[in-house]
């Protein structure tokens, strides 16, 4: 998957640097490659359920956010970015130091990018599958995104 | 549709207090029916995306407790209530005063319970829907929610 | 919701007629207003799955169907339709003399659509709510259907 | 993944014959392995949508019972299987000689199992990604498939 925009790197990094509820879950992006995307939050108290894990909102946030980054490195200069849907299955409790969402293109038309996430509660040295999406992401063309 | 337990208001009612995150959204549990909840939160700076509107992830969090809730109202004495899967479409900006999230039971089986909920932006004395969830909610027999 | 191309119902009929797997399911279509649509499928052997009843796959496509037609009425002339995704909930076992399907548009966007269906299961004078389905249809400007 | 009943491929093998909606689609089962099944579909002119691509509710229809039987290989002697839910997206037009669906498991739990199942249009020696899919699959305990 080639990007269309020279500069999408820096692009979505500062998107994501103005998504102000990311700084309110404490998520950072970490990897970001074209079709490709990371972000990860740590256990914090305000984060979580009745139960004590990380909410259902939470794993659902960071796969949003990491599914529309990931298909945003493939949009074309003076694009934005904006999310039809998403699904998700929530497969084990999200009990972890962190949550690590792991985003990639799967299918890249020019107005719609389908994208899979899969969300992974973090300990110590293991990774357990938490959660998994699949989404609809829309180019919104002749838009900025700033 | 039925409730099981008599004091399923108490018990949801506490439930949501005990869900930090829906406090760390700034967010209120309004209504509550049997087979219905209703989920309000303002509009803070804190919760936004890029272009300055409700993050996607917020509606997603508030039409999860709000379903989850909805469907708790009719579970055992005893049991908790679990998201196994929702689906999420984003219809319109999240722009607003607030978000509102309407949720309600359609299927109310033993085991699992399908509920559909809607969003809606508020502004003054409208309202605009701004996303649509459909989802399925499993009851945890044997396992009180505290 | 007001049709963009005043031939409107005759354009769904058409198409319609053209599904082949609808005619192989044994459908047809009902009724068809603004934004609305009906489909009904009778019992046959050949729909059904390991138990009897009418397999899933047949409830989606008429959901399906029903959904990308109720979204049809709105498009504008020279203009088809396209799925671009759909979620189902099975409630109910499919059991029943016929499958009906009801979809209806929930948000009209210019290019895209979101739809709810639910499908029934009719036995003789009771209706019993089998699926139900959230999906978004796309509008393939200058793509005239036929 | 461990199959619990040994004769875990007969009783998926059976099961589907059983399914008479997939003999009406002309569909064969290839591949079983435990978490993971394949159903072939080729092309026939009843099967088609308006474009002469294959309908979207054929997709759906393989991809559901892919999903159910990869997931049935892994349930316990005297269950049976139920689809709960389905997520569908349509990445390209379904135009090929034969659809093949690829279901396997991505998280098997004891009631519930989740499983992601992609849809290809064959075309010679091409594969085409045309949908891919993510559903939540159930155990019946104590009910037999037959």
């Amino acid at each position: 998957m080639q990007p269309l925009d020279p500069d999408w790197e820096r692009r979505v990094r500062e998107s994501f640097l103005r998504q102000d509820f990311m700084q309110h879950l404490g998520a950072e992006l970490l990897a970001v490659r074209p079709g490709y995307c990371e972000i990860r939050v740590p256990f914090r108290r305000e984060l979580t359920q009745q139960h004590g894990y990380f909410h259902a909102g939470v794993s659902g946030a960071i796969a949003d956010s990491a599914s529309g980054y990931a298909a945003f490195t493939l949009m074309p200069t003076n694009s934005s970015v904006l999310t039809v849907e998403y699904k998700l299955n929530l497969v084990a409790p999200a009990a972890g130091d962190a949550l690590l969402a792991r985003a990639e293109v799967v299918r890249s038309g020019q107005t719609l990018k389908v994208c899979r996430a899969d969300v992974f509660a973090l300990n110590k040295n293991a990774e357990t599958l938490c959660a998994a999406t699949l989404s609809t992401i829309m180019t919104m063309f002749h838009r900025p995104d700033s």
